[in-house]
């Protein structure tokens, strides 16, 4: 199964694609960023984002669209920024009619490492590992779109991916 | 000038279409509610929302888009949705070509009674003395949006909209 994870970002969204394989088993297809010019007014960088991250979808063909849940823990001005960025990411998904999964940086970081306070090193270094790389994967962004691919490629086999789907938003 | 005004929101997004005349006055031309289905994934949600609002957009021909700025003070989880909202309203206006303003609710309120702390009761009213409606317009998101419409309006005259505009985003 074709999986492409998503790291959400405004200036900087990662992308990373595996192909799940056998029993635990994935290869890293394809992973980079997509940018926008940090100059640029909000909108036109959000409509940027939009045509650049479309083009990864058609051009990646995946089979499902994992992305990361936001938390506002730290900085809620950068947070809201995110949070636009992560609306236009789900309907550029959606207009693909592809399944879209969603995983809490908790989630991810006990999926790769067992550990939820694992950190942002252990998980690339779970990500290299777990994909059979020399290096790990750069930049960081595409790393933790991989890891979010990871996730959702483990939960999937393990047949708990239920509660990750958007089935309904359970948000007003 | 036809200046378009949104209260963004995921479940009922408001808009407000004004014709701003002389020096002071304005008047409505076109005002509502987008909606979408409660119990649909946030994805579907998403993707409702900007083919909803894309055709408001066509059908009002507005020259200039206003939108409120979030504030995130109450209720963080409806914030993020709200704020994947206004992402899609955001993109959906840069794919016009429309400038969009936007405008903090201490703003709006200021605007139009004078009072950072008034009501919405208030503001409501301001809003039907302001448009010289019969009524206050209904429901409250499509009066809201009036509201930042006519904030728009105001500061346009004052000659001091350029702080309003994404003129940059000053976020990442």
């Amino acid at each position: 199964m074709r999986i492409l994870g998503i790291d959400p970002g405004i200036g900087i969204c990662g992308f990373g694609l595996i192909e799940a394989t056998g029993r635990a088993g994935a290869k890293a297809l394809d992973y980079g960023v997509v940018t926008t010019i940090v100059d640029a007014p909000l909108p036109s960088r959000l409509k940027e984002l939009y045509e650049s991250l479309s083009q990864v979808l058609e051009e990646t063909k995946p089979e499902v669209v994992a992305v990361e849940k936001l938390f506002f823990s730290k900085n809620i001005t950068t947070g809201i920024a995110v949070a636009e960025a992560r609306g236009i990411i789900l309907l550029a998904a959606e207009q693909k009619g592809l399944p879209v999964y969603e995983y809490t940086p908790n989630e991810i970081k006990k999926s790769l490492t067992g550990y939820g306070a694992a950190t942002k090193t252990q998980i690339q270094e779970m990500v290299r590992v777990h994909l059979e790389l020399d290096k790990k994967p750069k930049p960081d962004d595409a790393a933790d779109a991989l890891a979010v691919a990871i996730t959702c490629s483990f939960l999937y086999k393990l047949g708990q991916d239920k509660g990750h789907r958007f089935s309904n938003t359970r948000r007003k």
